[in-house]
């Protein structure tokens, strides 16, 4: 059973959240405190449920709270269920690459799962086409770009993960059994892209051999 | 289209955490203090993904974490897509009440969504049978009973949430559209109930008139 994202209507929309190095970094005196006392030993996880699904070149609408931030991540696909996979036999598991765009309102704690800002309607847009796991030799040399009208906002190269493909397939497939069609976001920019009424939003996915794919949003015209 | 459990595949479940009076009172101290300060002031959510999904009879698994506890909760689900929809008219969008089971680890800490606890596979069976909402003429009058291997061990009432089902229909879907076939999980006992392997698992969901539905389900041997 496939709909038109190529995913099945069934399927988990995982996202990695604390993911980035040099996020880390920043919040080391943060996690130092209490009641954390220490940065997270585990992946960082939340969904993204059906009413967030959405496409490439669909416009996002400007949301009543008035504001709005984004992040860009490569998304793996899952082809083949897994449960307990090994990192080295995890790309096995794995269909191709695509990639997603997380709109949200700006976090506003670090202490609280924060559904309401992270499930708006149609906040997840996966891109159309995917890039297949077999023709990307070295997962860790791929870099999401993202523009917001033209201007390069943010550079997010795999490599600056804490976490690797590998390494994340193999830590949620010991969480919960990954089946096909199930997406993982694999990890954002620390600093989400702060956006405004009709921003046209672009991301790619590059390899070392050049653009594989993109990804194409508009922002929506602020309610008067 | 509907699957064996009578829900659309890509519903959401959603369940309520923190929504216990007396649980509520009893944490008291530690909203109170860093980094919360205060109670939640939104409901808190969590949801149940796919590989989750499972059904009244179901034998659910010894972990291999080797400890297991439950809640259970009436479970309200959605006949007709809703968007923002005011408490007073909430009920409008309800196909009818149903219970769950939400068989999780124990929580390790209050400041992290807990998704490696929360998300084991199978573990959110849901009763085969719903009661339509018309049946139920003063849904705060309902309660939840459970018992292990034949002996009561929860209460709940639904007049004992912080939130009612009216109450919760409208603010979440304030947060996302709730669509026909999701799933809200209005609220758990506070002290969730401690399982060992074998155990027999029963709630019944009880309205003035007498017990209106069960759900049944079996904890199974630890492995060797």
């Amino acid at each position: 059973m496939q709909n038109a994202l190529n995913t099945n209507a069934s399927s988990k929309w995982v996202c990695v959240a604390l993911n980035d190095l040099r996020q880390l970094d920043g919040l080391h005196k943060t996690f130092s405190e209490a009641p954390y006392k220490q940065p997270p030993t585990q992946p960082v996880l939340y969904f993204k449920p059906r009413n967030t699904w959405s496409e490439d070149g669909a416009t996002f609408p400007w949301p009543v709270e008035n504001q709005l931030v984004v992040g860009a991540s490569l998304a793996v696909m899952i082809g083949k269920t897994c449960r307990r996979v090994s990192a080295e036999q995890a790309l096995e598991s794995v269909a191709g690459y695509r990639l997603l765009h997380d709109l949200s309102l700006p976090e506003q704690s670090y202490y609280r799962p924060d559904i309401k800002g992270k499930c708006l309607d149609h906040s997840a847009p996966i891109s159309a086409q995917m890039v297949p796991v077999a023709d990307v030799a070295a997962p860790n040399d791929l870099v999401v770009n993202t523009r917001v009208n033209g201007t390069l906002v943010s550079e997010q190269s795999i490599r600056q993960l804490q976490r690797d493909i590998n390494e994340l397939v193999h830590s949620i497939s010991h969480i919960m059994t990954l089946q096909p069609g199930d997406l993982i976001a694999v990890g954002f920019p620390g600093d989400r892209i702060v956006l405004q009424p009709s921003d046209q939003l672009q991301s790619e996915l590059v390899s070392t051999a050049g653009v594989q794919l993109t990804l194409n949003n508009r922002i929506g015209e602020a309610s008067v």
